[in-house]
């Protein structure tokens, strides 16, 4: 809608008419994090009164109007008269309504009332704390009339997070509803609602197959070096790196290729660089032993033994209070 | 449908019309773990009686009249005459309709028929006993509108599960159709449809890729156990972990990242422990050797025989009895 | 449809209208053994006589009428004369259709032509003798009216498998096309028409990427054997048990997780118990040797070379005549 | 369309009317090898002449008539006037039409204007050759009515493939435009339009992917072979082993379960069977030098040498005369 | 549109009617390198001036007339009266629209405004610098008219970039929008409106997943040259071999199958060569050593410690250079 329209218009209306809009999430069919989308189906609720829609119910013989799916749009094209139509802004792809209704009452109140199934963009993903994050989710609806036309208000009694959403992987912890002004598919200012809602992750997937298993080989590797069998920690310390690069893989596939380090990826990335260091350690060691230094050797593989798990330690540490 | 709209047809309608409803499962097209849903192919059956649907035979010189697709809801929208519209709660996404009907007898008996396709949330999935877990499926059809207006009643003789669903991986254990009262996609009660039906897996698939290699793989780390080779069994316990460790992430590709261990999931989270352990011992054992303590070690390493499978039986019974 | 119908019908119709209904299969687009569907592209043919349809073609100056897409439907529906309409009983999700006609002659014959693409489910599968198994596909085609309006008959010179379906892993080996009566998606018997074809698999991929490098692996295992190095055969045993592991998921991806073990199931399973014996006889053999049993171990082992082969042989025979 | 309409159809038309027909591919947006298909995106046109069309500009104030999407084809479906609608026949599943129109001119001329996106069976794949094969891509178009009411012809100036198709994989190296007659989808022929395109592989991915690899895998392990390190040399030929079945599953994911073996399957199976006898002659080689005849061993050895690059050359040289 | 069309509407139009044109890039839903395709969302916006459009606001009692979906298409085709009708050039398969309008202005002016989805063709991909790359993406907007009726020219206050695309792997550097003249999808020149952007990719993930890795693999392995255990480094180069045939593969699977070599290609490919060479010359080393010539190794050797990271280095600057 362009500034002409609105002139145009500003003649027709005097003020904005305000317009509830309440939603009710009711599932979340998927979460793609790579992509940064995800899908739901809900229940979309706008109230507004227009004196131009009012009718007698005498003539029609009923006590109210039922447009289904393009029969209000077509109606009100028609009559010239403007309603709250909206484009779901991070909306992607088509949107599958399954039904669509406005009910008009004869003083001019008019229910606009859809159930649709769509994918909806999540720009505002945020990993760095991953797989600890907590994301942030929202639907936003922008009118497609400027603000002198129609002003959204939350309409508080209708917004609601149903209790079984169908996600497993994430807990939604907090939702709110809002309006505010936008300018990002128009000219001039719009309403736009956002619902929006906080999610956080279970962490068992992460603890049992990320973190359990690497503190294991970890620890095991320790064990191994209590041996003094050089040659074996050279080749435990070679397999823990090539154990790395591939969790490193796996872990990678989940997210998109960020801009930045993750949590997690911080983790692996500074157990493969201590790794490293263990292993060229073991290798120089490995070398006096053959040279004949071996008492030179033992004694410094002793600090070795606690230097190696205060190594990965440090590691953790630093990342961890890094990503604070 | 809102409470304004309840009140102006309670005017119209004295007490809530009577809708039969029907549900006949054709085909079960996918079940999908990770999303938490299923295809479906199914015909729905709706039967009401309706005064104002009632015609003369005579003017139309027709015994019935047939309405296909759109046609009834674009009738009764102009004739200004409600009918059970309906929801399905758990659809995901499109519905493809293949055939749709309306029948309408003289006397104002109508008859629904609509053979669809779609997707279906299954929030109810619960994975603890994963793979011996029963899993709730439902069709939950809502009424558009209150309870005022329609209720749902169940039609015995049409609700059926086919006989090849063309799933290969579930066996359908019962099925069952009740009428319930529901607030979840509306301000006031509706009626709600569900047409449940309950279904197990073939255990061949678990059994013979998942818990008979690991069984034999225990198994023959056992039996190089009864070999004095220390150092081979470092390396038999070092390739068992990461055998493990490959088998956690291959099950875990099946099912969403949940907030809970699967009872395979600790089958084999503990046979991970357990193997360190195992690990840790004869890294120990094989130290032990090197320092002369032959005599010592191998009075424990009798022991260790028989600790090792017990080890791995205690594991697997605490595991049993805790997801009994 | 349902009684009512039929029997307001019956006033109309004295005895069912025949319809000839024939097939072309043009394309097979996609077999999906897991999901266990496929996907074709098919050009349908319907021919009917109806006095009702007759027309004189002087008054619309025109030889015959041309109705396309919905618009028959559209005019039968207004005009209350009933057609045969069907419904795709095996139809997954969407039928696309291409071109759709109906075109109608003055003295009331119709032939309806419909080209569409669309998946279709085949229930029919079973892989017990997978990959050398044979399976059954099939388009069912059900009227929507019950059998005294219609019955189907088979349109001989219509029914065809193209030349090239596009199919290359399998090869079609029969097809017929036969008329039922069915119950599944009607209370009252209706005509169903049956286009199936039979289609076995090409072998190439199989024999050279499965049972090639089993036979190989096998056979090179046996040849280590003749060498005296015990902990070298343990060594071959060992990695052998973990490559029939692999090929066990690399082949169960392939087809849905069955309530049953297919052939070559069987073969690998099998295969995978046999090599964990070799592997326990050998880790003993061992150990005998290094407690000084050598005499004794070599006369075992000469036994050992010949029963290894006929362990297998043994194992595959078993298999095949348990599947025959 | 069928005799009937044919012979209803020669009352109203002479001789069968010309349709200049011309396509111009504009993208390959890919081009699926497994399931034999491609998608485009293609502009069609087609110009005829039929004097039922003409009409007076003065009457409709207009110099042309413009028709949009189905606006024409219901336009000549109400007039009763056949014009060359078309099937493509080697269309899978959907066609998306982006624009769609008919220009008809005053004294009759017609122009059909289509730019779609769609996918196409392309059954003609043969990969014996792989991936040095050159593949045929075709678009049909045939004709809906017999030969005796239209016949099609390449409209030569609009034919063209365009200059950035966007396809990376593939060389478009000749296209060439034909009309046949054919009797795929009807029972009597029909004109086919055939926009026919030849395209061959890049081949930077096969050779530094595949080949460069395997080559240098086989020449390090020959230079292995200059060690008399028996044993190493048993445990470098059967790690080759392993990557030859580790090669032949990722080249077979590439394309479809064939009926024959391509020329990259032969490479690797005869590399797999010339391993294989390494391996074996190793064995061999190793026991007989365990048993004390080195001498004999070393002997043969070193024809081996020279036996072993020639045997992998041979393999090369047969699979390759083979395949010309 | 062809000349006919031209010439007919040549008399119509004297001059071409200027048509501002300005497009708003809200998401980038996805970026398909393999398939060289990016999705986005995007506000499309044209205005224009018609006197043809021209009506009276006091007839119509309104102050501009609104079109939705079709309803303008409709209505300029029944009044005869040509519109900027167009076609998106380079998109792929459907385009989803969310909201079409237009506006038409008593003195006839016209605004079209369109929210849509879709997915469009990146021909212009050139992965030689990858992951260096910086990479074109266009928008192409073609007029369906000949330039004698429209021209395009660009509407600058409307075209922008938004600041939350949702793209994490891309940054966007760039963004011009531009008019030329096009033949690509017709006879006679349209006029094309091109919205392009510039865009380079985050290096995060090639860094720590791809170099790193690398880098220290290669580090590592000197280090184990400062061993003298020419064995244990046969087997520490072969094992490299493998991972840079791993890395090779992985790496392949993000970009489709080029006629070149990208930058990480070649880095890739050189290494495996080095690796190679490094290979051979330590099985050289490791004979020389077996048939005692021990000093003349360790001299050799002492050389081969520095020669080695020249060697790589000289690989990676040859190989950059050679991109620059």
């Amino acid at each position: 809608m362009t500034g002409n329209v609105a002139s145009g218009g500003r003649a027709l209306l005097k003020q904005p008419v305000p317009v509830q809009v309440g939603l009710r999430l009711q599932q979340i069919t998927s979460v793609d994090q790579k992509a940064e989308n995800f899908g739901v189906v809900a229940t979309l609720q706008m109230r507004w009164h227009d004196p131009a829609l009012a009718f007698s119910p005498d003539r029609c013989q009923c006590p109210f109007k039922l447009f289904r799916d393009e029969a209000f749009a077509k109606f009100a094209s028609e009559s010239h008269i403007p309603w709250p139509e909206f484009t779901i802004f991070n909306q992607q792809g088509k949107r599958w309504v399954q039904n669509r209704y406005v009910v008009v009452f004869p003083e001019g109140n008019a229910v606009y009332l859809e159930r649709f199934s769509t994918t909806l963009q999540a720009p505002d993903f945020n990993f760095r704390r991953f797989p600890f994050d907590q994301q942030q989710f929202a639907i936003r609806i922008d009118n497609l009339y400027p603000e002198e036309f129609f002003v959204f208000q939350p309409l508080e009694e209708f917004n609601q997070v149903g209790m079984k959403l169908g996600e497993e992987e994430w807990v939604v912890v907090d939702s709110t509803a809002s309006v505010t002004s936008d300018l990002s598919s128009s000219l001039r200012p719009v309403s736009r609602f956002n619902f929006q809602f906080k999610a956080k992750r279970h962490l068992t997937y992460y603890i049992f197959r990320i973190f359990l298993p690497l503190f294991v080989i970890i620890a095991v590797s320790w064990i191994i070096f209590f041996s003094k069998d050089y040659a074996k920690r050279v080749d435990v310390a070679g397999t823990n790196l090539l154990i790395f690069v591939a969790f490193n893989f796996t872990v990678s596939g989940d997210l998109p290729r960020l801009g930045y380090l993750t949590f997690m990826d911080s983790i692996i990335v500074s157990g493969f660089l201590v790794t490293s260091l263990v292993l060229v350690f073991n290798v120089i060691i490995r070398r006096l032993e053959l040279t004949g230094m071996i008492k030179w050797v033992q004694k410094v593989d002793q600090y070795m033994l606690w230097i190696y798990p205060l190594f990965y330690l440090a590691a953790v540490l630093i990342v961890t209070l890094a990503f604070d």
